[in-house]
């Protein structure tokens, strides 16, 4: 492994998606820092990429608080080294008929899919716009393009995200700051969703068509793949699903 | 003018937009409420429709908290009768850096354009699905559609309320309930956007070519003819701009 | 009726939407000139129409023959009088496999609803820049929007269709010529459509739901709307569906 | 350089784009085929790669003829191997006012930039699909996603092309095809581009900026990784531009 002294800040990175990332991008050589709500349960993902010689730590935040995020932020370049990457991982799915999603319901999902994004977003321009370079990468989904039944909290939380995403790249992109979202457009291939299907659908996840769901390696190598792309091709938009989903 | 007993409930209608929409209505013999911060701004809208022989009132509501406009409701429906139509018109369009884009700006630009968007909604859905008919309208603009640089605050709010409306619109649909979201993509012919321009830009709007922005009456023009819409046809999202206009 | 010297040239208009514009038209005081394969088949339309006091007629043309067309517009200009609003409505849905659709049936699909719609709107073009005022309608479907699986050929015209549209639109507006495309998001509640619901999948469609297709009449109120709509709040592109439709 | 026995058909692969993807494909260990209306313009090509142990060979063919596109897959699959990635890059823009937008210009478009790529896409359907497995690559442009003034004949043939991808994305994608539509949303780096800006707007493009267009070895790096998506999470629509391009 080339290792390097470039720093990737994962943000609401959990054990699905965060954890895929932070493989990727810590056996590619970067220093990797995840930041969640309680780090120690990395713990386990640390001692692995450790064991494997990688650099890795994490943090404790709640995203959605300014205060928070910005400490988080001056406290990496500071302790870890200048950040290059940046992901924004969080955000809950939630499907509530109308009379039934609340104001606590609405409120915790924009805060948590829109504004803590919008936080982290805009922290990593404060550090990489001087230094004229970086990638922020961003998790979207299906609600990002559209209001199904079910999902104004989650549609207005995520669809309101893509549209911060969208003028940052607007604004960053002619300072060399690649800013790109990515909507998986498909179930992710966690314990979390096998076990949400048992639960709520009576669905065995280990009897379904193999690549059903997009699995969290697959979409680590997506956000890799972005953060590669030469400034003369940059994606500012992609969405991936399995071969088998209706789209 | 035919009189009905039929409520057009017009949530954060101020003197451009808003007191459009209560003139269509209005005239059209719709009982007309009025909500915005502050109910003595509309005297004088109300005494010229009272003079006229319209039935119009307006109450003063705070839309971003969710009590004020349960209370609303609730006294509308009992004072004045049922709800047909609603109407969400707030949101105020800003534009600013992404660094100079405060957590406050964030804040209060997604709950005046977004959160109470969806409170107002919401609000319709209960007293509209149980009978079974009724309307509810929403303002957009261009940020409803991307985020351009610059934009991060409302785009996110307006793509936001987007989500929240088009959820809604999928959701009470099949109910019998017409949601509507309109698009305007254009500069509004207002005293308040005559005033913007003169200040911020140093041009006079009086000088522009006619019909380069778009009057307040054909706005309300459009979600009249939208609340006529047999059920066998309904637009849900519906952009409107002057010829002129790039797009 | 008052009566004008405005004439409406609907091309491919059939018996199903064609014959509903041609009403709204016609009652509305427009000289009404039909444009299709046999002009004989509107003969009763004619005659119902004429009784009313309407002025109609129809000629035969081959919309995808740039002569025909250029005939058939400097005939009615010459005959009838000044086009102040054109429809093309042609276009016949056609769901195939991908390997069935030969190079004829992509072709057809093309000329028919691609091809035609723009020699239309080309030659409508011609007469109505240089008086610089006229309306310029297409009729769209879900395939104007998306690809679906079967739906190549049909896609590839209708979304051709729109790209056409689009670009007219944003060259002739500023020279005050209205060009809208309306994309009708359902069943059209016609005698064709029943015919096939009937054969190719057993449905009665008198036992449908109310409403659960678009009716003719509606779709031509809504043409009518847009070419009333004035020019500081046009529409470009506005789509209409059933309100039990999903979307 | 690992070779393989996988073949390559690249349609309409010129000097710019097609000659890339060639070089990434072929130094990959794919054999490549090249196709285009005069093989023998590829002879230089063929030459350097065969030089450096590719195996590359090119074909002459009218893509816009259904009986040679046939001949082709026919006798590629006969000749060299079965067909893994089909490549249709077909396609000049072109930039008309409405009223001098021949039959001629509009037919001409649509065969090159459309037809001829439903025709790639159906006959490499025929072979994949018995076989389960293969990657269809098609070339968009921004006239793929609207249509802008002057450009009614481009995006009529560009939009339409997408109508024609997505609907074989959505056939093929649960067949294990992966039918990818890859939007360059920039002015392409080649010498023909070059020579157009000095003609056509007196544009020296060595004095651009760096990485102002999109370099044609980004564009082939965006099909090869696209090629090696797992088919768990597969994109079908992507777009590239510079990061100093508008959008």
């Amino acid at each position: 492994m080339e290792k390097s002294n470039k720093v990737a800040l994962l943000v609401a990175a959990g054990d699905a998606v965060g954890a895929a990332v932070a493989r990727k991008f810590a056996t590619n050589g970067y220093k990797v820092c995840i930041a969640r709500r309680d780090a120690e349960k990395s713990q386990a993902l640390i001692d692995e990429l450790t064991e494997q010689g990688c650099d890795i730590r994490a943090f404790s935040v709640d995203a959605r608080k300014e205060s928070q995020v910005q400490e988080l932020f001056a406290r990496v370049e500071a302790e870890v080294g200048p950040i290059e990457v940046s992901l924004y991982n969080g955000g809950a799915n939630i499907k509530k008929p109308l009379l039934e999603t609340t104001e606590k319901i609405f409120h915790r999902s924009w805060e948590l899919a829109c504004f803590a994004g919008f936080l982290v977003g805009r922290e990593a321009a404060r550090y990489m716009v001087p230094r004229g370079r970086g990638t922020m990468l961003f998790t979207g989904a299906t609600s990002s393009l559209r209001g199904g039944a079910g999902y104004a909290a989650f549609s207005a939380a995520k669809m309101g995200l893509r549209g911060a995403v969208q003028a940052m790249a607007r604004e960053l992109g002619p300072l060399n700051i690649h800013v790109m979202h990515l909507i998986i457009d498909a179930g992710v291939d966690s314990a979390e969703i096998h076990r949400r299907l048992a639960v709520e659908l009576g669905i065995d996840a280990s009897k379904l068509p193999p690549d059903s769901m997009t699995k969290t390696a697959s979409i680590a190598d997506t956000y890799w793949y972005v953060h590669q792309q030469p400034r003369d091709a940059w994606t500012h938009e992609m969405d991936i699903r399995p071969a088998i989903e209706k789209w």
